[in-house]
């Protein structure tokens, strides 16, 4: 696939067929596409936990929040879930300071997803201490990201923005709208 | 090509066949790449300036930390430098935090440079007051990445890591040795 079809095809997704397992061999490629890509002065921060169980999927998803924009959604719903997360640490025995190196983790980890019929989320909005404690995981590691992952079932439509108002939305028939800024707006000259 | 492939490919070149341009359409073309990947909470914050004339490249190069561990080496000799130049800005009008959208923006930019025969280096060790003097960036705009970018003639070659040493390094044939954590060390378990 070209990678402008390839990234036009990555979009975020919030729901799932929840039927659909991710195998951990297949999460196991999609951290190796972010092993080999490029890492602030190579130093390779960043660890990774992967879940694929449903009871673990169950016990992650009360510490994400969910699409800040859609108020009267509050997640997805059972069947619609998420099959698998990936959570990106950043391990402060390397460095405390990870740049941008999981955001370029994630944008390949997502694109490798795609490529397998797979789509997801990247996640920031995380409570932060709960996952900590639920997940036991050690002071040594920032959390960083969650990538939700999933066969998706929505439909993203990609619009131009208006108004300048950026908020995706849903429509009647649950397409969910993602308003683009235009070429013309995001490269400028002084 | 399969991402894998392209992932591989994608390396951190520093040096560069200057005689081959970059024209500005190619350049338009990666930032729509970036215009369609994820932006976080969809803000879509990020501005980018291209330059691939040669005086425009000659008056940004100054400005570049190269290659922190190669201590010999002062960055790309002429007829090795960069033929273009995309410049990842913050616009602190629309908010003043960027997340990891830079990095996300950044990973799509030099995958689709490596689909197109060139590649490049995101730098962010960069002189940024010189640089928004040189060429008047006004402070509403942070300076998030610079993503030198050409046609590379070095050969990168990708080792595993020993003894914890991820310093990359040159033999004496000009091969640039990257040193790859394993996957085994990347995903642990708690």
């Amino acid at each position: 696939m070209q990678l402008k079809d390839l990234i036009i095809k990555t979009r975020s997704y919030r729901r799932f067929d929840e039927s659909h397992a991710i195998s951990y061999h297949e999460m196991e490629n999609l951290i190796d596409l972010a092993r080999l890509s490029a890492s602030a002065a190579n130093r390779q921060p960043l660890k990774y936990l992967l879940y694929n169980k449903p009871e673990e999927c169950e016990m992650i998803i009360p510490s994400i929040a969910w699409a800040a924009y859609l108020k009267e959604w509050h997640g997805p719903v059972r069947g619609e879930r998420p099959a698998g997360y990936i959570i990106i640490l950043g391990d402060k025995s390397i460095t405390e300071s990870f740049s941008v190196d999981h955001g370029i983790a994630a944008q390949s980890i997502m694109l490798g997803a795609t490529e397998i019929g797979l789509g997801g989320c990247m996640i920031a909005s995380i409570k932060r201490e709960e996952l900590r404690k639920t997940l036991s995981i050690p002071d040594r590691f920032e959390i960083l990201l969650i990538l939700a992952l999933g066969k998706p079932v929505e439909n993203i439509i990609i619009d131009p923005v208006k108004d300048n108002d950026i908020k995706y939305w849903r429509d009647e028939k649950l397409n969910h709208h993602v308003p683009k800024r235009s070429l013309d707006e995001l490269i400028i000259k002084f």
